[in-house]
């Protein structure tokens, strides 16, 4: 069993989508990627922060999945990071509506003792000064230092992201972040540069249209399996995030065949997230599920081509 | 070997994307669709209309590729099929600049005696009654009938279009297009409406996101490969098709396994067509480059998961 380290957002989203709408419901980058990751044999431990508005019964949740939440900061007084958003018809794309950093906004990580040495860090969604400091805490070098990071950072602490890239393995981002942040189009040759700024491993995220591992000359496509319905995306790449960093602690193996591994359960977990209003499909998922849903991704993607 | 009965454009383009343009160069759906077909041990014939503007280096490169051509009508007086297209900088959408139907305007098709047998009948994008019309001189039922088509059929012969999708056996659409012919947003319940109108088994093309398969509860996806750069998509779709159609009437075998190994095959050709201009990378692609480019396409979608 390895131990995963994970950093990100615990908090509450509204969501709206063209089949519904929340109230205040649980979110956040870390939830997502840890309830993701508690499904494989591993020990894991979030670092993050929320208010004491933050419900004891979700608190509960992430413990009763195995999840460490030592480092779980819980500030009296403070309010839980809240963000709102409305997804358009085509589930596509969306307007945030409101973002409140409360807490968030003073948030000085602090690394478990028993996770400094851990195997695999998953540095989720935040600013990039949140997630160096993380690496700094950890006493040894973990096998697998995982970045996912958005487009707002490239914007504004670009020289921030770009130390935290530079000490990265794996970097999970879109494919428009992609080309943000390396000038280029043509996905292969944003990979290319990426792999320049630090990481081995990049994996671009396509959303519906699934997602790219790139290592040296090697690449590696999983789709996104086709659903009747996507209800909604939100936590989708967290989702993927978790299960890809899940898999890689719980196996032990940064082998480019098992990193391609990691991309499949990655985007198995992440079909389920978009099935419910956030964490809702994810909770309770079962492990036969799962395995089905794993058949189909091989029925999906599997051929038999007489090769000369 | 089986028998390919084509019919589609022969064509001029003029075709500017952002790396260059080109004065009227070689084009039309039955172009890119027996260029591509050629490279199976296929007996394939052209049913389509040029004007005596037509270069005969053009239909030498035709005949040269072991195309029937009997039943290219060359109008004396005539002029040929002409567009003319810019692509926008993401070479994902373009504007058709000038479309001369010329001498299609007046094409009757009229199918060689020794194709009304054919195992294979290709139905590349055409006004629905000239594919009907080819269907109707079919003295035998073929095997296969597949249909290539687009929105501006949809927008402005809906009625001619449904008869010939119900005479079809596979269907190739783009994503967008399906959802068009369908008033469905999600792909997996398009491609179950479409199977009610009658096609058995519908592609899906999503240009650079790749392929999807559908049959019955059965999918198959095939990914475009990424490129370092895509040069010109003129012909991919069609490209795709010939590919698709090609290996079908060599295999003769319409078993959903042999239809995910043609999709694989059109994807495959597909990739070469982007990275020149027109017809100019088809024209003298090397068996050992195809063959080297499956495994590539092996390389990219092949995972090895233990399964429970």
């Amino acid at each position: 069993m390895g131990k995963l380290l994970i950093v990100g957002t615990v908090a509450f989203d509204a969501i709206e989508t063209p089949f519904g709408k929340t109230d205040k419901i649980l979110g956040g980058a870390a939830t997502f990627i840890g309830l993701a990751a508690s499904q494989f044999d591993v020990q894991s431990a979030i670092v993050s922060i929320v208010g004491d508005d933050f419900p004891q019964e979700y608190i509960d949740l992430l413990k009763n999945k195995n999840i460490d939440i030592t480092s779980l900061e819980v500030v009296k007084g403070g309010k839980t990071f809240f963000w709102k958003g409305k997804y358009h018809n085509d589930l596509n794309s969306r307007d945030t509506l409101v973002t409140e950093l409360n807490t968030l906004a003073d948030f000085k990580p602090v690394v478990p003792q028993n996770f400094t040495t851990a195997d695999v860090v998953m540095l989720g969604n935040l600013h990039p000064d949140i997630q160096m400091s993380v690496i700094d805490q950890m006493t040894k070098r973990p096998k697998l230092v995982i970045l996912d990071t958005m487009n707002f950072w490239m914007d504004n602490t670009l020289e921030e992201l770009m130390r935290v890239i530079k000490h990265t393995d794996i970097i999970t981002i879109n494919d428009g972040e992609a080309r943000q942040l390396t000038h280029e189009y043509s996905l292969v040759k944003a990979a290319e540069e990426i792999q320049k700024m630090g990481p081995k491993y990049v994996v671009i995220k396509k959303g519906e249209h699934g997602a790219l591992l790139f290592h040296k000359d090697d690449v590696f496509f999983a789709p996104a399996l086709p659903l009747e319905e996507v209800f909604d995306p939100t936590g989708a790449g967290d989702t993927f995030a978790g299960g890809f960093a899940g898999y890689l602690a719980a196996t032990g193996n940064a082998s480019f065949n098992n990193i391609k591994n990691a991309v499949i359960h990655g985007s198995n977990l992440a079909s389920f997230c978009v099935e419910r209003f956030g964490t809702e499909r994810m909770v309770d998922l079962k492990r036969d599920e799962i395995n089905k849903r794993l058949h189909q991704f091989k029925a999906l993607t599997q051929f038999d081509i007489e090769l000369q």
